[in-house]
């Protein structure tokens, strides 16, 4: 961020009265230009005992599988915007059952909101972001190969749960520890 | 917006390729400019019987009473916003529980992440953003002149649990009908 978007004069960073930490701010117009976390909304994709994945065809982790999932946009809610990228990332419908996680990822600025989702039905085909789209039980999930430690805390958290018999929310923070990721759940409420 | 923060050139509202909706793309260096909700964390710091509100100093609604909640900061979890957040505006301390409610505020382009939260002592005081903290019984909460729909709604929610004797998470969309806000609350998945 170097120039106002409000005026194109240059921006400077310094703490604006009032305020207690440092914000671009234009030099002509005085505009303060905050910087916020960006919400990703995702969905399980459930059909019996197995669960929708996708290969990514994009970068970053190019040829990795995750769970559908991606930014959410202006004018949609959080189920819409999950339901939506189940739609444009695997064709496939679902009906969305509720919130199943929040996971705060600070060191990228992002917060995920997970659903649990059913499919619709089979006629699911890989979007334009996905290389393929496929169901897999849980003793072939590719825990190797997934794209994003939180995808693999989601999967993980899921299948713990079906074991018990019942579905908890969650709520966790995925943080970057030297070379590691590590995700540190809080306990419900 | 209506310069690129990056050049300081013009920007255009056009659909990008491989893209669905229009954003703003800079006619010289190409950035695309996304445009995405934003976060707001907040808090229900209870005290026994009673919840803490504070009656606002800055606009909007000026002189209402709300719970304690602002925009997330980047570097920052939603827990971490909301319990900064209550420190900001009441000067109070809280241990956060958990989840509470997530609402979607689509008309506002908002995604209100609400905890609760139990005060840790009774040294609070207005931030600079209030003019006055105080705590109320339910039969003393100011439903007339409550800041937001969303604190209303939450405040709701808080007392039928309260009454049923447990605690739910919660997911709901705040909708303008008219003139008037409508909450949708979806069963728990």
């Amino acid at each position: 961020m170097k120039f106002c978007s409000e005026c194109g004069s240059g921006l400077t960073l310094r703490i604006p009265a009032g305020d207690n930490r440092p914000r671009f701010v234009c030099t002509h117009c005085g505009t303060v230009h905050y910087q916020n976390p960006k919400v990703v909304a995702g969905c399980i994709p459930e059909w019996g005992q197995q669960v929708l994945l996708c290969r990514r065809a994009i970068e970053p982790r190019l040829g990795l599988w995750t769970l559908p999932a991606g930014f959410m946009e202006n004018d949609e809610t959080t189920l819409q915007a999950a339901t939506r990228e189940t739609l444009e990332e695997a064709s496939a419908r679902v009906e969305i059952h509720g919130l199943y996680a929040l996971f705060n990822l600070p060191h990228i600025n992002q917060v995920y909101v997970m659903f649990r989702g059913r499919l619709l039905d089979l006629d699911f085909a890989p979007g334009s972001e996905s290389l393929e789209v496929a169901l897999f039980s849980e003793a072939a999930i590719p825990w190797e190969t997934l794209a994003f430690p939180v995808v693999r805390e989601t999967l993980r958290l899921y299948y713990q749960d079906r074991r018990r018999g019942s579905f908890q929310q969650h709520l966790g923070d995925i943080f970057r520890s030297g070379e590691r990721y590590e995700a540190r759940m809080h306990a419900p409420g």
